[in-house]
């Protein structure tokens, strides 16, 4: 009957494509989400939803339009739902996101980055 | 206008009392709440909602009726609305919940271990 415990480093074992949020479990109709981010994403925002990153490994940037917040392992930030961002990652670095089911990581908008599908590992 | 970022180590050190959670975060009706943990909790159940248990540091036992669950650093786990489960932590342990702004800590049960309302650090 049980759910079976989550491992994120065992996860993380089981993929290496960059922007490429995995999900790892479900709480109501929100997804925690792991990805392993490396460059530069696109700006983009979520109209309707927040959506939370932790950093599990290694350094990241969220810039905003006027701003950025570097966020280290053992950090976390909310963005705000309609805010514009863009997460960047000079060198590899491994994230946890939670957000509701359904959300696209490209938000507004769109493009090569587009994951629209849920992939769980 | 942008918010803070949350630095999990930091808010650790501005408490020291067991089951006694402290909200860092909201996203949307979301809460992340720290935690330091240590003996046995009450056993009880969130009749509405799902709960997510994070362990940043240390290790605890998730105990059900009928089995057991074991978490280290690093390894997460989401009970199911209406699951008696009863927390525990031989040593202390550090953890991360995840679940909807207005749970209360011991659900149904009620009792001494009651936090009703919310705990900002």
């Amino acid at each position: 009957m049980l759910l079976e415990k989550v491992n994120l480093k065992e996860k993380y074992s089981k993929f290496t494509k960059h922007w490429s949020p995995r999900i790892i479990a479900e709480m109501n109709d929100y997804q925690f989400k792991l990805a392993k981010i490396k460059g530069e994403f696109v700006w983009h925002n979520h109209k309707y939803t927040d959506e939370t990153f932790i950093v599990i490994e290694g350094k990241m940037t969220l810039k905003f339009r006027d701003s950025e917040v570097k966020l280290s392992q053992g950090e976390m930030y909310v963005v705000p739902k309609g805010v514009e961002h863009k997460p960047c990652a000079k060198n590899e670095c491994k994230i946890l996101v939670v957000e509701p089911r359904g959300v696209v990581n490209t938000g507004d908008a769109g493009g090569e980055f587009t994951i629209d599908k849920d992939l769980w590992i």
